[in-house]
């Protein structure tokens, strides 16, 4: 039987998965493959370090070129991280004509155009569907079982760290600060979660998740980017009694050919399917024009989850060589992209205020607000703990991003407004 | 460019939807295939009727042999129903090295094993991921997304017709009737709703999924079927007391490659996620020993959705035939396929009987499950309005279905209990 000699590049949680799954599910990839798939080389960190698992010591160096230049190895596993030099690997690895599976989304949010267009250039394939969402084969689908249709919407809870954070906020009333403190003891959370909290890691996913549902080269910095920081417990309270739950929510939106893509807490409706993804749990929401309304739900990390997506993508690249079709198929971006202005960004917003309470304030901010042409869907008043104060909590009718933030700046030199506490999205209400 | 010419066989509602989607997104079919895909021949029942949608005359026949044996038809898209004589047809497509996508779930669950082999002699593609759960592209999650992982449990609610009836028995009160004559006035139910209710549609699905999911040919009469007809009001209010919502599932288990495959109405915990999807939207979830819980939700069925998914089989194939890579991508069931006896299937029953109000009546019905094994996880008794009587429910803990059959079966004849109102399976219950 023909061989397929694998290099393997990185040996932490996730290298140790596809370790695992290639050794222990040996069988099940030749019924499939009709190959013997062996890993034949393992880059690590330090060669002497005790391991979780049995590994024969002659696979493992220290040293990324003696995997990238052996010339008996077929494909590269990327699962060590890490962006410029792992470009370097990357390309590399391509130049020699070997294929490449990742996990990697800082890599492939940055540098996956030049990495794709290398592959096809070299005929290599370059699958990289455990890089958002772990367990869940999303990428698959999108390029895959809708390719006929055009996909107009994706939402997506792609972080598993601050969905675990708004989960224990919003079910078990946490503070921010025991949540993340939790989120750190469990090993969800690293030392430093800006990433995870501030929104990047989600980011990242939905730029990859933009350039396949609409075929376009979405660039990081082109996703606007807002975290879970300023998210509170009265927040969550408030969400909760207009039918709300509040989400680090993925949104990609295309309308007309322009597009926009941000990740930003916002409220959802606690009847949409979203609204019950909880925990570390990841799900991506994808409205097609002809398929309607889906939602792929799963698990977004682990060593076990991403290690399938990783031998699934492997197992793919393998039928391909079997068949000698590597690097065919995959789709570069073909449609011209015209990102959305402010103006064009139309959204239903939730706006909290601390004011005066008197009579009149109402109809000022009213006003105020009508004049940017953002109307009232729903409004509610509460005394506030602090005497002759009231907070009032408005929601939108759909409005321009521009006009809601234009007249929030006017009302912040308002002098009966004590302070804009805060402003979210309310995506989903229907 | 090259020209892929399409036989279209049926121009039924989804025959419509795959019309509309392969003339409405013409250029994007170019940009994913480099073909220029035309339908170049429908089979119609009648060519006089009137259509909803403009076609070329010339294109429509009643003759299907003058589809099948048009030599410039590449693809035979399926979507005209029926099982023997439509299984006629298809072979005869493959015998002349067409290429058949269909969307016929009773034909594959029947004969998909033979119509399969014929594909891969004849070097053709057999594609149909419409069969199962419209627009959801669950074939392909489970042939490619979890092609490195051991599939051990898929639950699937892949009947629209009877979870609209039972979201709408469970929501809004409405009796059985009340929610079948609703469906059939909303064109969900057929006249005759016995497949859709009874389970016989959910279990061809169910047997197609665990063919692909298990490796093993299941056969249709191989599954378990017992339909929702007898679900009551007074059942879901009990199970909602209990924090469990009845929805009628399909139930896909392998446990040390023993099999069991089933259609039943069956309790789940609230907080799960199958637990919300209402109306006529259909989830698959499968359970993986390496990725852990995944769910898949979207439409089950309709005109687009359905089409989208046939036309994304058909872009599959089109993209093969460039490749020159047709009828190799399939995979035959590779596992001795052993079914699990009634001793073998393990679950949680909710059983609600209606006892004499008297004591020592719940110690020697207690003694009786104890005789049998089946222990009591949870007992409620509440007053009946019939004088001197008492309804008992029993959750169970995990019994074999040998077990609690027998026990049900002793305890009819048992003096002081006058009726076993019902038995429900209980799953996912954690």
């Amino acid at each position: 039987m023909n061989k397929v000699k694998v290099g393997l590049m990185g040996m932490g949680t996730v290298g140790t998965g596809v370790y695992r799954l290639v050794e222990g599910h040996q069988e099940d990839l030749v019924k499939q493959t009709g190959m013997d798939i062996q890993i034949s080389r393992i880059l690590v960190q330090n060669r002497e370090k005790k391991r979780t698992i049995a590994i024969d010591e002659d696979l493992l160096t220290e040293d990324p070129y003696t995997v990238l230049q052996d010339p008996e190895v077929d494909v590269i596993v990327e699962v060590m991280g890490g962006v410029e030099q792992t470009r370097e690997y990357v390309l590399a690895a391509l130049e020699q004509g070997k294929h490449v599976v990742t996990a990697n989304k800082d890599l492939m949010a940055v540098h996956g155009g030049e990495l794709l267009e290398k592959a096809v250039k070299h005929g290599c394939d370059l699958f990289y569907e455990a890089s958002v969402a772990g367990g869940i084969p999303i990428l698959r689908a999108l390029v895959e079982g809708f390719s006929s249709d055009r996909i107009t919407k994706m939402m997506g809870i792609v972080n598993g760290t601050s969905n675990y954070m708004l989960t224990k906020m919003s079910q078990e009333e946490e503070s921010y600060e025991s949540a993340l403190k939790e989120a750190q003891e469990l090993g969800y959370a690293e030392a430093d979660p800006t990433s995870d909290v501030g929104g990047l890691d989600a980011a990242r996913k939905m730029s990859i998740l933009s350039t396949l549902g609409f075929h376009v080269g979405m660039n990081l910095d082109e996703v606007e980017c807002v975290g879970m920081e300023e998210v509170t417990l009265e927040d969550i309270q408030y969400a909760k009694d207009l039918g709300y739950i509040i989400k680090l929510i993925g949104i990609a939106k295309q309308d007309d050919e322009l597009i926009e893509v941000s990740v930003e807490p916002a409220m959802i409706k606690q009847s949409h399917p979203l609204a019950s993804v909880n925990g570390v749990f990841n799900a991506v929401y994808v409205y097609g024009e002809a398929v309607g309304e889906t939602m792929f739900y799963g698990p977004g990390a682990g060593e076990l989850p991403t290690a399938n997506a990783v031998v699934s993508d492997l197992v793919t690249v393998v039928k391909n060589m079997k068949l000698g079709v590597n690097g065919r198929g995959m789709l570069a971006p073909y449609r011209e992209k015209k990102l959305k202005s402010d103006d064009e960004i139309f959204a239903k917003y939730f706006v909290r205020l601390l004011v005066d309470d008197q009579s009149g304030v109402l109809a000022q901010i009213a006003k105020k607000l009508a004049a940017y042409d953002v109307s009232i869907e729903q409004v509610i008043q509460k005394p506030h703990e602090l005497e002759h104060k009231a907070e009032l909590i408005i929601v939108t009718h759909q409005s321009t991003k521009k006009s809601i933030h234009h007249v929030l700046e006017e009302l912040k030199s308002f002098e009966h407004i004590d302070a804009i506490k805060s402003l979210y999205r309310v995506e989903a209400s229907e």
